[in-house]
Order: structure tokens, then C-alpha cells, then sequence
């Protein structure tokens, strides 16, 4: 893989050295209409639109065309300046480009900063289907930053705080410990933050590092997705989306309770991640009669097989096992337990 | 890379115990109007039609859209059955979709065989220009059988063995010698055609596994080539293409000539080269009043940086020089004797 990660609030520093490394004929920008004020005033930039719903093949075709058109060559960089859509469109359309053209990732949120922009996962919606069509090709550095984050709506926040969370399940109960007492109404403290971030993205990096293309042990980082999917297709279906990290804060109570009952994992942390959720994230508003329709989604994860629900859990904070199939009792008396915590 | 060839005349048996070996859920075929009657009778097949005009986008989305409706999920196999239009398409659309479906390469031709089946480049023609989108993704078996040759016209198998002749001169003077021993017009010899192939493609193999990225030694197999790719470009732009092979044999005189004016490649393999072309490709009309044409072209390779040309060039039969600048009237000398030469 091979990722070079930079952590840093002086971005076009960074930028300026890494461009200036390896004799590029050409350097291009690809941002959102939200991130493209972020690009230098002299740089060559394309734009595209924001939203999911533009997260489509054909805004892939603008993206080559455009390269095309500015003269692109497999000896130029492109710099990926945005949320996860922009870093998985334009990873996607710089990695087919020639097949191949270098790309930095520069993420713009914090949801992008632990996630997309880092793990070489490209691609687009396809037929309805969320990132149906992709490659696996790693940004050959990501600059992340906290710079940008002063401006996002809390909700952005939170959202990409639920990953912060889910990588200090997987590697340290200090640093989860340490994340549970964060407030999100106190302003950035970036340095602070951008530490966190460190610990965050390594976590990632090293798992991604080990198995980059998903046959095994990168299914870690599916804790509270297999659930947290769920929720967040059913709220698609009912026409209020939900961020995605909302429902990965609910996924990962639901799987930590999931971990409680199969392998014993500590009712004491819980309880605590709950407590945190339930003050942070307003509760996602189902009953048992979604239950049905969440199970049913569950199995048609992207990860699952054989119609089976299968899940990553944990035994402890660290001790993560990946392909633990769950059988819907389990879930549905997860599912109980969660809107009891949650207050429903 | 790890790509695992198989050489057998018995197909049906190597793609049985492949596709047993890992418990796929489906296995579908990817094959063109021509080649899909060599599938088996229950196989699931998608058709797409031949032809380079339909190396397309739309094609690419064709197989997404099939595969999708078949259900196949990452634990499914493909199967590439026909030339380097199905493996480059099928390829493509398998590594993409879902970020990656396993595939098996079966080229039916000994084009195919010996070069497009091999080494990991997929992808389509976009906006008029050859194989401009596309992405490094090796089949994961190559099953190479002379098996479908027999009904091949002749003109194709001089087209595929143009590049066994530059595997050849990249590796092994006495293999080289050999092959310019070659009868077209004798019946196909299987036990021996298939022992020079297991020869040639495993020279591609191994200069691609040092390097499948095509950052430096890979371009060795570009032998040939820049001008090649010049004489199939100007014969398009005529309206009367001419085979891949051919210009490529063409191509590789013009390179041996350039390699005797530049390295002192012996003039004796220059004359043995030659006449081989000379017997076998018939030659490409061209005059003086090409030159300057041709040359934009080798400007233009995709390889080409800084608008100078640049060929892989030999000192000697296995002895390959990569990223040789060759100045204009390097090239129209060359030309000159080229076409001297094939007594144009």
C-alpha cells in the first residue's frame, strides 16, 4: 500500500513539497463547489457537484473529460480537496486515468480525515447501489488537517467522530476512554484534535496496510457497520437520510451489545459508549416492527455470504474478531436492548 | 502481480479444478459474438459484440449491468473467453465491480495469448483514443491452449506472432531463430506451437512481476512499438487499418534499424528480421510524404514525455536499452532503409 500519511495544518506547504519532488507537468484540483474556494487562487481546478446523488458514473465522465481536455498525462498529480466524495471520485478518476495517474487526498471533513481519504477505497453509486462499481487505489499521500473543520455544522462533526470512535474500539480503551469525554460544544482545539486524528488514521492505515484489498483482516474496520448499514438503508427507504456516522454511533452500540452476549465483552464499556451516544446522537426512531426490513438488509450486506449476518465484534477494547455470524434472536435482542438505552 | 499461467489443451479441466478450488457462489462468462459457442452448454454467458469500435464505455456498463442482474457478488468467478477485447473489457469490468471480482483469462487468440491475456492492463476506448481509461488488474489464472487457432485466418496468427518475434528479441537470440523458421502455410503443430508460447509469455510474465506498474523495465515490452503504433495510427487515419501485429512487425524492423544506427544491434539480426517482414507482413504503402505525420505520432505515444521520442531500443538480441531518445532524422533514416528494404 504504502500510503504516506501528513499530518499537518500547513497545507500547501506540504503540498508545495510533495508537488515539487517528482517533476510533474501538471498539477490539477479536483474539489466540490463547498471546497473549491480552498484551492489556490492560480490552480487549475475541476469542479464538480456535491451530494451523494451526484456520486454517479457520469460525474466520473466529467472528471476524465476534464483531465483530458487540460492536458492530464501519467506524469502529472492530481489533488483530491474534499469531503469522501470527492476523494473516492476523483481517486476513482485519476487511478482509470491512463490507467494511472498519481493523486494526494486532502480531506476536507472529518468523516473523510479518518475514512475515505485513507485506504485506497475508490469508486461510485451504481444502479442505485451505494460505491457498486470501484477499484482499490491508495492516494499516494493524504494531508490530514483540521483547518478546514472550524466551519462544519456539528452534525459533520459528530458524523465523523463515530469512526474516531469505532478505531479506538478496535486498538486502545484509553484513547476511547479519552474520546467519550469529548464535548462537541467547546470550540476545535486543533491541536488536540489533529493529535487524535493521528492516533485515529494510524489505526486504519496499519489494519489497511496488512490486508489492503478486504480478504480478512481489514474487515475490522466493519465494526458497527454491518448494523449501522441497516440503518442507514432504512432510513434512505423512508425518505430521511441520516448521516452516516449517525448510524454507525447506532450500529456500534448494537454491536457492542452483540459482543456482550456472544463473547463476553465488558458490560461496563457498554454502558458507556451507549451514555455517549445516547447524549450525542439523537436517537434513529424505529420500533420493532422495522425489524424485519433491518434484518433483511443486514443480509445483503456487500460482506455477507450465504444470506448469513455476519459482523466484526469485540471480546474486549483491542480484541476485535471479524466474520462472527450473528443469528437474528441475536440481533432483535440487541436491536431491544438499544432502544431501551437509547430511550425509546 | 501473481498471476498463475497454465499451459493445456485441455481447458475445461484447468477451469474446473480453479473454479472448485475456492468455493465460488457463481461463475459467469464474459465472451463476443464469436467465441461464445466455445462456453459450455449450462454456463451463464454475457455476449458482447467484437470488434475494437465497441471497446466501449457502453460495452463496460453492459457487463456492470449483466453481472448485476446474475447476482454476482465478490465471492463469484469470471471467465474472459476470446481475444484482447473481451480480456481488456472483461477484465476491467470485473476488477471494478464491487471494487473486484476474482477472474480467470481464457484468450482464444494468439494475439490475445501472448499479450493482451497477460500482465494485468485492462480497460476501453474513451473519446477517440486507444485504451485511455483502464486500470492494472491481473487475472488471477491466464489458461493458455492453441486449442481455438486452428479456425483462426492466417492473418491473424501473423498478427499474434509478431509478438511472440519481440518476446524473442527481448530474451533468447536462439528462440528468435527459430521462430523466423516459421511456415504460415503449414497446419499448426500444437505440441510445438504451444511449447514457443509457454517460452514467450512467461518473458512478458517476468518483466511484468519486476514491474506491473509500467515505471520502468515493463517498457521493454514497448520493443517495436513507437513506431508501430505510429504506421496503426496513420493507417486509421487513412480509413484503411491494418492489424496490430503488422504495424508492430514494421515497427520492430524500424527499431532494429534504429538500434544498429544508435547501439550497434548487428546488422546480420537487422537482415534476418527484415526479410522475415518482408515474406510475411506485406508492407504498408507508405512515402516520404508520410515522415512528418509519423513522426507527430511517436511525439504523441502515451510513453513519450516532453514531446521527444522515445523507443526501447536492443545492443544486442537480449540486451534491451529502455527510454532511448531517437532524434527525427534518426527515425527518417531509419524509415528510408525500412522501406528499401521491404522494396516499397
Amino acid at each position: 500500500m504504502g500510503q504516506n500519511l501528513i499530518f499537518t495544518n500547513h497545507v500547501q506547504e506540504a503540498i508545495n513539497r510533495l508537488a515539487g519532488s517528482d517533476g510533474h507537468n501538471l498539477t490539477v484540483w479536483i474539489a466540490d463547489v463547498n471546497t473549491a474556494r480552498y484551492a489556490p487562487a492560480e490552480a487549475h481546478v475541476i469542479t464538480i457537484p456535491d451530494g451523494d446523488e451526484n456520486k454517479t458514473l457520469s460525474t466520473a465522465c466529467h472528471l476524465w473529460d476534464e483531465m483530458e481536455r487540460m492536458g492530464v498525462t501519467r506524469h502529472s498529480l492530481i489533488i483530491n480537496l474534499g469531503g469522501g466524495m470527492v476523494t473516492d471520485l476523483g481517486g476513482w478518476a485519476a487511478a482509470t486515468f491512463k490507467r494511472g495517474v498519481r493523486f494526494i487526498n486532502v480531506p476536507t471533513t472529518l468523516l473523510g480525515a479518518v475514512d475515505a481519504a485513507v485506504g485506497g477505497k475508490t469508486g461510485f453509486n451504481y444502479n442505485g447501489l451505494k460505491n457498486e462499481i470501484g477499484a482499490f487505489a491508495p492516494a499516494s499521500d493524504v494531508i490530514i488537517s483540521t483547518r478546514y473543520f472550524d466551519t462544519l455544522p456539528v452534525q459533520e462533526m459528530k458524523s465523523g467522530f463515530a469512526e474516531v470512535i469505532k478505531h479506538a474500539m478496535l486498538s486502545d480503551r484509553e484513547e476511547l476512554l479519552r474520546l467519550l469525554d469529548h464535548d462537541f460544544n467547546a470550540p476545535i482545539d486543533h491541536d488536540d484534535l489533529l493529535e487524535r486524528l493521528q492516533h485515529s488514521v494510524q489505526v486504519k492505515a496499519d489494519i489497511v496496510a496488512r490486508d489492503p484489498n478486504e480478504q480478512g483482516e481489514r474487515k475490522a474496520l466493519n465494526l458497527g457497520h454491518t448494523v449501522g448499514h441497516a440503518f442507514e438503508s432504512l432510513a434512505i427507504h423512508r425518505g430521511h437520510p441520516v448521516p452516516h456516522g449517525y448510524a454507525v454511533a447506532w450500529g456500534l452500540v448494537t454491536e457492542a451489545v452483540l459482543s456482550h452476549m456472544l463473547l463476553k465483552f465488558p458490560s461496563e464499556d457498554v454502558h458507556r459508549l451507549g451514555n455517549f451516544v445516547r447524549d450525542n446522537y439523537r436517537y434513529f426512531p424505529f420500533t420493532c416492527d422495522d425489524y424485519d426490513d433491518l434484518l433483511a438488509l443486514m443480509r445483503h450486506d456487500k460482506k455477507s455470504r450465504d444470506g448469513e449476518i455476519t459482523c466484526t465484534l469485540l471480546a474486549a477494547i483491542a480484541d476485535y474478531r471479524i466474520d462472527q455470524t450473528v443469528l437474528p434472536d441475536n440481533v432483535t435482542a440487541a436491536l431491544d436492548i438499544l432502544r431501551d438505552h437509547l430511550g425509546m
